[in-house]
């Protein structure tokens, strides 16, 4: 039985959407973060050496990070939806997207993150665009040109990437007010059933940021 | 024609890399950082709306993002090379190492740079093992259940991570010597014909540090 450890106001909270986006059979089991020190619970740390958000199990495997997770349920469960084959002339749209969540804007996030920690810009550096603020300017201009980030379809990489968009920014904060296309874009996943449900069962208290 | 557009000291030598294992034809268009910023030039941030390394083109084609293009390389021209099929009893450890790098590994090193730019832990944090050290430990104790990452078989998962192993810690130096697992193995990573002649043409003035 595929089980979807998820743990709260989390990345893993994509895993549970995916399975919703492939109506799965699969079991949630819940953790909730520490009140205190919004670290994670022990339990959950034991799961995978890494330590971190998303893990799954499914059998005797135990499967660590979101990249292979999404792959491998695709893989085994997906028959080929919210993927594009390799013919497709979109293929390196939907690889290149798939990727940049967890390979540019998540650690653009987790650096504003540290040095907002730390009380500003880092020493000696010369106001520049942040790392976020290209994401944000590359994401923008990407749904300018499609409705999803590999073109006509709905696919895992909107799932990747969504949560930098959302919850992401209730960690670092940002008005979308200057980025139109990412508010339509947001309005058009907010009112997908299995996204919604997703929601609700993996953070059932949290407010979504959609706006 | 592929071509990789390879910026000095940058994690497009792992591209570099690929396409010597996968001994494929390709133009690689080197770029220097700038001396004084070790910013990339203007003509390489104009590459790609990331702005980053490493960026590919290939015909009308131009692909960021470390993962995105090696997939896309893999898929086009490996033939099944450097892969593990779906049915691979080892498939998960796979797609498990193929992320982690850039998932993981990479961010925590760029979390560690920015906190030790802006001079020490973050404000009011407690003393605990980095991500970076979690990353350490999690790879070392791989490295003892198996000779690659993926397992018997050295695979393109070993060239996303190998980085942050070895030209990372120029930048975020540590000793490896609590690593024995690391050790050996980037001794087989350093025999390697293939890796030699990539780093020969990708950083020919750079010692990348395998011990």
């Amino acid at each position: 039985m595929l089980t979807v450890h998820h743990l709260g106001v989390s990345q893993s909270d994509r895993i549970v959407w995916l399975c919703e986006e492939l109506d799965l059979a699969y079991e949630l089991k819940r953790y909730d973060r520490d009140p205190a020190t919004r670290q994670a619970p022990a339990d959950y740390k034991a799961l995978h050496p890494s330590g971190t958000a998303p893990v799954i199990t499914d059998g005797d495997l135990t499967l660590g990070e979101s990249g292979a997770i999404a792959e491998y349920i695709l893989g085994k469960y997906g028959q080929g939806r919210l993927t594009l084959a390799p013919d497709h002339p979109n293929y390196p749209d939907y690889l290149y997207w798939l990727h940049a969540g967890q390979g540019s804007f998540m650690p653009a996030m987790m650096m504003d993150l540290v040095a907002r920690a730390m009380g500003g810009q880092p020493a000696g550096a010369a106001p520049r665009a942040s790392r976020s603020d290209t994401a944000f300017a590359n994401i923008e201009a990407r749904l300018g040109q499609a409705p999803y980030l590999a073109g006509e379809d709905f696919t895992a990489a909107d799932i990747m990437t969504l949560f930098f968009l959302t919850t992401g920014r209730l960690y670092a904060p940002r008005d979308l007010a200057p980025y139109p296309n990412i508010r339509a874009y947001l309005e058009r996943i907010g009112a997908r059933p299995a996204f919604r449900r997703a929601m609700a069962k993996a953070d059932p208290d949290l407010a979504i940021p959609l706006a």
